[in-house]
């Protein structure tokens, strides 16, 4: 079974696709969409949901992830937020692909035992769990395959 | 030219198509996408997705319209508003069409006038700007038109 996790952000977002068997776990991709220095958000939008379409196409995945979001700087900015995640369940749609939603808090836990851990001591797990040589660059990708792995384990 | 107005939710979306030739202005279409009560949320999306894909193509508008959103009850409902209007971005980059943003203010004083009129006021100044015979429905729909208006004055 074939997962793909997103960091979703509208300036770069970050992807890891897993596939699990049984109690086998391995990373298949990694890595991240980065939109263009010059392009307006619209246009940000687009290469986003471009490039998520792509990885679909090219990875089959059987179910998708994204983190929840709670809380942030300001209104303005989740709104924001809000336009990257919509191209993301919207890619999901697009393929009929289900998409389920984990807060950070859950996605800590289910990655490095506990819902408080440090940003490295996830990284630190992603690694080890995947058996990589090492943590997954850029972060985003790593974000988005410790979504992966946590969709992994509660399915 | 042809302006499509958008007023993106998630549940349903207005939009409204007016032609401006010099000062004469006039409607084309409006209406509104409603999601199904059936559908979760991607679906959901997809269905605006769809539908204002659909209205591009079949009105070719030469620009798009929607409103800006500074605030609103909590962080959460900012998440959802986004992810509606992140759909509506999308779709103008898609079909390579410029697509604008004006502060409800900004709408208020192009269709009625006073960048604190009252939302009945705007629609009586929708229905009389357009010379329809009736306030345009839904609520949705006379929004999305009081957009495009505004659009269609700051050209």
């Amino acid at each position: 079974m074939k997962i793909l996790g997103i960091d979703p952000g509208t300036l770069i977002a970050g992807y890891g696709v897993i596939e699990k068997s049984g109690a086998e776990i391995k990373a298949v991709a990694y890595g991240s969409i980065k939109t263009g220095k010059n392009q307006n958000f619209p246009e940000r939008l687009k290469t986003i949901y471009t490039g998520v379409t792509e990885l679909i196409t090219i990875y089959k995945p059987d179910h998708m992830a994204v983190e929840e979001v709670f809380f942030g700087k300001n209104f303005k900015a989740a709104i924001k937020i809000g336009e990257g995640r919509g191209i993301i369940f919207l890619c999901a749609a697009m393929a009929n692909i289900p998409i389920a939603e984990y807060a950070a808090r859950v996605v800590k836990k289910a990655v490095a035992g506990n819902g408080n851990a440090h940003k490295g001591k996830v990284q630190e797990m992603v690694k080890a769990i995947l058996g990589l040589p090492e943590i997954p660059q850029p972060e985003d990708a790593s974000d988005a395959l410790a979504i992966a792995i946590c969709h992994g384990h509660r399915l």
